[in-house]
């Protein structure tokens, strides 16, 4: 752990939207999904509300020097396997731009799996896209195994 | 879709989860992490009765004569990207040796897909382990694009 970063991990509040919205679409493949516009549009504020009332989802933020610098959300999620071991599943990881290779997604990812220890949870489980190698090999120094293959269908409406 | 089966799929019930552990054992992969124990373990009711609790947690089987021949867990997850889309998550999916490459694992991953769809969700994703090749031509087949790498760490204790 090289961090030099002073970051504080908290939960995301509403007014934490825009900044997070800013740093999922700072990306080739977010640039295309997201609509960062001023004001945001309401369907990530009516997402955020959805995912606040959802106790097994935690999204939390990075927070340095009061500006928010990284996001992650870590959902924990019951089930039968594995011993009726619960998982936790990582999602939307994001360090802004200009603030990447200080150990701030590290301190994240750390924190999630810390998190999903304390819930019980027997695995951490998590897709990242094909194209991401550098995220691959983050995970992979992080501890991850590359033992899955991710498969999705988008719907186009 | 060349299923000729006559299955039903419906809410798994407290009764059902020694069929779905049967199910789970019945792997490669499944038979060194479960315990398919008579009677079975409290902790696998323990694990089903969190499940249960948890409205965005689907847990269905596959009924067949009376018979549980599959099973499938559905996750339903907001989150703030692609929009605030919510997101599928498809886990455990199992159908019983003896019974397979008769549409019922078709029929279950359609229901899933279909249920997302209906509950909003703009995407559908899941993990399989890189062994289960045929799994993966499986979801190919049914629409899946192998878009992800999928990566975990699991802890021993």
């Amino acid at each position: 752990m090289t961090a030099t970063s002073a970051i504080t991990i908290r939960p995301a509040a509403s007014g934490d939207v825009p900044a997070i919205i800013a740093m999922l679409a700072d990306d080739h493949l977010g640039r295309a999904r997201e609509r960062l516009e001023d004001p945001l549009p309401a369907l990530y504020y009516d997402a955020f509300e959805r995912l606040s009332r959802d106790p097994n989802i935690r999204l939390v933020v990075a927070e340095e020097g009061g500006r928010v610098v990284g996001c992650l959300q870590l959902c924990i999620l019951p089930g039968l396997s594995s011993q009726g071991a619960s998982r936790g599943l990582i999602e939307d990881v994001r360090v802004a731009s200009d603030r990447r290779s200080r150990g701030i997604g590290e301190e994240l990812v750390q924190w999630a799996v810390g998190e999903a220890k304390a819930k019980g949870c027997k695995l951490v489980e998590l897709l990242t896209h094909h194209t991401r190698v550098d995220a691959q090999r983050f995970y992979e120094r992080l501890g991850f195994a590359h033992s899955h293959v991710g498969m999705t269908i988008r719907f186009s409406s």
